[in-house]
């Protein structure tokens, strides 16, 4: 192992994403914040947005995916690499992987939507299909391990975990003053970084994560004090189904002040409010955000709140909400 | 008139542009630059996309609009203001009015698309409805202002000229060393000022309209050395299909380098490429400026390009491309 760099099964620290963000800052978009003068006096909070639905391949999980396979290159470990993704992380590792000189291989659930599938294509990876479920998953990642894969998870990793907290650093920069930073919960891999980064970064911060009812095992798993490893997911939030991993329920558990659960009607009332009044059409997971803050308005009163918007990739010919 | 501020039929100049900034720059939003390295090195050039469809209201019209409501202020001048538009300025111009605590006036063509319409009611402006040719709307305007309403048009005017110009003083800033700035072309009021701006503040820069067949009374007028007034108009940029107005036109001729017209299909391909690449959903007025790239490409081969995304208000329910 190289100097400085931890294990990837390892919590990762503040130094740890401030070297993720020298290492990736050439490779990532800033995103940019916005605000809406006239929905924050509506909702009772200056909320400002973090558009990583804006960063490369439509979601935060660029910064992670390009963050492992740097350091798998400054380790000298050459190959291809394999992961389990709903999408977004497949994308984002399979552009990692390319503009790397690697080929990238991700097994997808069969009911990924349309517009992931093509990513993972477009950016030069190669899919294997598996049932929709936690275990095929793995069980299609371990094949492709046992084949000579290296392995690089979509959040159960440090790497991956330091990579996702970098886009705290921006936001402390580009929104002073933030009292709360609220992410959606799915794997937990940005709420996990992001967290590390604020308790770190901005003094008496909150940290949130919003999540599905549908998909709401950390919620479970924070109110019974131990990782459930089983839930019947069913949520339109498709990139919030996956199960919450070892470590990032380890940080979320000493580090994140609450998880707010959120109805998918809720979700698509929030869905449509971000369309209508910033006209960026989000994909529902990012919509928890909105949707954590609009059912619980008196927790965001009179603060200032920054909500990362996960990513944006939609299914267009199946929108959830009539615009 | 007060000191400084230039009757609106005049030609603006850098100073009015420098002017609008002051004036405005505590109610827009200074818009996010986007660059694509994956697309860049398919079509051969570096191009930066000004995201004015996450400016207020959902295009740049906010800046002209909220320059030329402050200036009435400045001026003493009370009372409801009136427009004609297809709703882009209809919206910025009421969100303009509705925050200075005056009331706007809109007419629309009957065939605006219903997000541009619930615009304009979301914003607080009254709307009254005409036959979609340019003599109706002028003539819809003209009842307004016989009633009293202080016009506020929505290109062919020296304060919207200076406002929309104000997007060029931050691209200059946000893209250093731009070779080409490249705007969709309507009434000429985002050109003409960007051009005015350009001019002054890039060395050397060439300044391209992108304007659709079916609208494409600049590039007639231009070639015809006079500004033509009648155009049977047929495209689905929507916000583009409005004549080019007086003083824009003498702009446009004296500062544009060249005006290239784009097809309707053109227009969706590079509508949908925008969405694919960027996670933008933007208007197909917008998507012009790509378009004008992916047809001539020899054009704008190995130049660092600035292209202003105009507005992104689409009417969701009747997507022109199959995602």
């Amino acid at each position: 192992m190289l100097m400085g760099i931890k294990a990837a099964d390892q919590i990762p620290d503040i130094a740890d994403i401030f070297s993720a963000q020298q290492r990736i800052g050439d490779k990532i978009r800033t995103t940019p914040v916005v605000s809406d003068p006239q929905l924050n006096a509506e909702i009772g909070c200056e909320l400002w947005l973090k558009c990583e639905n804006l960063q490369h391949t439509g979601a935060f999980k660029f910064r992670g995916a390009s963050n492992a396979v740097a350091i798998l290159e400054e380790q000298g470990k050459h190959g291809d690499v394999a992961t389990h993704s709903s999408g977004n992380h497949g994308a984002a590792l399979a552009l990692a992987a390319s503009t790397n000189n690697r080929r990238a291989w991700v097994v997808m659930p069969e009911n990924s939507i349309k517009p992931k599938v093509e990513a993972v294509h477009r950016n030069g990876g190669e899919i294997v299909f598996c049932a929709p479920n936690q275990q095929e998953r793995e069980k299609g990642l371990a094949a492709l391990v046992a084949k000579g894969c290296i392995p690089v998870p979509p959040y159960d990793h440090g790497h991956i975990i330091s990579g996702q907290g970098t886009v705290v650093i921006e936001m402390s920069e580009q929104i002073p003053g933030l009292d709360i930073i609220i992410t959606p919960v799915g794997g937990g891999g940005l709420i996990s970084g992001a967290a590390i980064a604020a308790r770190a970064l901005i003094p008496g911060v909150n940290i949130i994560g919003a999540e599905p009812e549908g998909a709401a095992d950390t919620a479970l798993s924070l109110s019974q004090g131990r990782r459930v490893d089983q839930f019947a997911v069913d949520t339109i939030a498709d990139g919030l189904r996956a199960i919450v991993g070892i470590l990032n329920f380890e940080i979320i558990h000493n580090t994140v002040d609450e998880v707010i659960t959120v109805s998918d009607e809720q979700i698509i009332e929030a869905m449509a409010l971000i369309w209508q009044r910033f006209r960026m059409l989000v994909e529902p997971s990012s919509a928890t955000v909105l949707a954590a803050i609009l059912a619980s308005p008196g927790r965001f009163s009179g603060q200032r709140v920054g909500a990362v918007i996960s990513g944006g990739n939609v299914d267009l010919e199946h929108l959830p909400f009539t615009p």
